[in-house]
């Protein structure tokens, strides 16, 4: 048996919590800070609280990071910080570079560092949601997970891999998601979304699902965000454009507000989607 | 019975030539400064040989055109040079902007204009590809499309809404493609390729149906760069990011070389992908 911190337990963390305890450890958090909403959650997985973060490194011998992408090398740092020497894990969708940059922070000081990802929505079962994990210890680290429900993979390749693998996939799934909802609001301000919708029943994807794919990512716009830009500098760093994810946080930018709605229609959504069009820009539009 | 000149029948160029015979029409080309594979075309579709544009002016109530849209305003441009007064259709893939400075070029002279486009590939039969047509003299020119292969169909709103159309469907379409392509360059520079199929094969599309998409797109790469530049300038007209179709427009210039491949296989099409891959940015990526 561990003794297993979970930093920031928002809805992902508490099923990787939920997957740790599963796995016959103790599992922890921190509630200094927290909203009364984390706290509620903690307490419904059944999380033990170690009050502080500070406490959680002396009781942890092992602290698993998941936190918005713009978190996590300061989430990291605090780490490093406090000469933390047990095996941090990060769960981040950040880039192989953030990645190699974190693991320094912790290491510098003496902690063990795997370098992970999740994939998938948080999950009911099994099968659903993934945690690679990759660097020296990630068969350690992966020893943290065994009984779901998530599912722990090792990959091969030093730190940098899983991350890698995170940013490709989000990469494909968040900038398809972000260029059909340009798209969209492209064809209303032209005023052809209804033909788009005629011509896409004969040959293209059927407009239901296009909104569909809106309204899902809508409400989880925020987040995505500062993730499309760590994949910019994913795809820079390999030579590829980085121009699509530009693109995708710009969307995700624009979809924002939508913020923890529960279902935004297709109306709203365009709306937000041009409601940054420029007075200019829409001067030049008249043209 | 109308007399119908086509310019630069390419391959589509063929098919909406065959259309406009097919529905009682006599349909003429031009051969002067065109290759021996278009005058074969040309033969073997039944056509009639002005000789110059200059003669097809003369002789023809409507001229078609038809061309990658880099040559689109050019070509407007002789028309409404030999102060052509018949109806002259643009069915090119260029922005609602660009269209409407074509329409002033040769409606200046006194042509009359209808705007186009040809959503689908070279049909084999009906129901596979669609000239949409729009602007007051829409209807007029549908008459020269109405027996197939190509099906024509007018939509509302004045000269740009074709074009625009167009520019939406194929924003989603070869977008997607380049999106995808870009993710495969990536996640093969990254070293994670197999870690993503792996993850594909769970939640995402089949790896098998990303390399077709790649394999579908090379071998007409060189023809979209264009295309992509006109959606940049069509979505920026209207707010939305450019930046997707800038990515996109990078995709296919890199895949530009596989003009006339059969089937490029994926190894080579990630060798293109990351042949642009300065050294400056692989040092970046070795850090």
């Amino acid at each position: 048996m561990r003794k297993i911190g979970i930093l920031h337990p928002g809805q992902m963390g508490a099923a990787v919590a939920l997957t740790a305890k599963n796995s016959g450890h103790e599992v922890y958090w921190a509630s200094e800070g927290r909203s009364a909403e984390t706290s509620e959650r903690a307490r419904k997985t059944g999380l033990q609280d170690a009050g502080t973060t500070a406490r959680m490194s002396e009781i942890c011998d092992t602290i698993v990071g998941v936190c918005p992408p713009e978190f996590a090398e300061r989430m990291a740092d605090e780490i490093g910080a406090l000469s933390y020497r047990g095996l941090y894990v990060d769960l981040n969708a950040v880039s192989p570079e953030r990645v190699r940059r974190i693991a320094g922070l912790v290491t510098a000081n003496g902690a063990g560092f795997v370098d992970g990802c999740i994939i998938g929505q948080p999950p009911a079962g099994r099968g659903e949601t993934w945690i690679y994990l990759c660097g020296e210890r990630a068969v350690d680290a992966a020893g943290c997970f065994t009984e779901g429900p998530l599912e722990a993979e090792v990959i091969e390749g030093g730190i940098g891999q899983a991350s890698a693998l995170k940013m490709c996939f989000s990469a494909h799934a968040k900038g398809m998601a972000a260029l059909r909802a340009a798209v969209l609001g492209a064809a209303h301000q032209l005023g052809v979304l209804e033909d788009l919708e005629r011509q896409w029943s004969r040959s293209g994807p059927p407009m239901a699902q296009a909104v569909k794919s809106i309204e899902i990512t809508a409400p989880k716009a925020w987040r995505f965000i500062a993730e499309m830009q760590e994949i910019v500098e994913t795809f820079e760093s390999v030579g590829m454009p980085g121009d699509f994810h530009r693109g995708a946080a710009e969307i995700y930018r624009r979809l924002a507000p939508f913020k923890g709605t529960e279902k935004p229609d297709l109306a709203d959504a365009l709306l937000r989607l041009t409601l940054d069009v420029s007075p200019e820009l829409i001067a030049h539009r008249g043209k």
